[in-house]
């Protein structure tokens, strides 16, 4: 097995339109956002409720693949660090990992935040940090 | 875009063969276990110290993708939910989350814990939790 493939479960829908609008990490003054599941998945949401805390995994898709160190926040002054050591985008597989909570749910279209991503960004998945659904 | 192509950046090697060995969740007495990254994103590991807090993101090779709801933790006394809101390794996109501690490093071998991830399961991302290399 050289490559495993991901296949887009959804895409974000959000005001935040690229690297101008966007905070450095969610909880940093990041907006609400609509996650649009496709339809196909829709069973995939069963018994959510609002409220419930989440982590959504979504593929960063502008973000470089050829990165391997950098400084944290583009800060010179911090030392120079693997991105394995960071929370950059930039990454060998740029996955986003996003806590965050449910706040709203209109059939398969589920409004959530704060979350920094790009609208458009594809979502690859979707978890529960509850234990109530543990599983 | 239709699909996104993660390539490995390591293996896990650990003591879990298979679905015998393994608890459910990590903290649920799951052992330490060996993270051999790929030489070519060795750079990808400059500064990283014992002791710190890791979230290593796996593609459980093993799940199945054609699931989309479940009894959480296959007790038929729970209600029907949603993979989206479970833990299950069972999903569209069968995605793995371990937080974990780093606890030895020996060149790009990194000895991490606790981990349930089953010995050969390909690993996709590691990040930071540690506000120290925020980035």
């Amino acid at each position: 097995m050289t490559s495993c493939t991901l296949k887009p479960v959804g895409f974000i829908r959000s005001t935040v339109k690229g690297r101008e609008d966007a905070p450095r990490q969610g909880p940093e003054g990041a907006p609400d956002a609509w996650l649009e599941i496709e339809p196909q998945f829709a069973e995939a949401l069963l018994g959510m409720e609002v409220g419930h805390e989440l982590i959504v995994i979504t593929w960063l898709h502008q973000a470089r693949r050829d990165i391997l160190k950098g400084h944290p926040r583009n800060d010179p002054s911090r030392p120079l660090t693997g991105v394995f050591y960071t929370r950059s985008p930039a990454r060998p597989n740029p996955l986003g990992l996003h806590p965050l909570t449910l706040r709203a749910i209109e059939g398969t279209r589920l409004k959530v935040g704060p979350i920094e991503a790009f609208d458009g960004t594809p979502v690859v998945d979707i978890k529960s940090t509850s234990t109530r659904a543990d599983g």
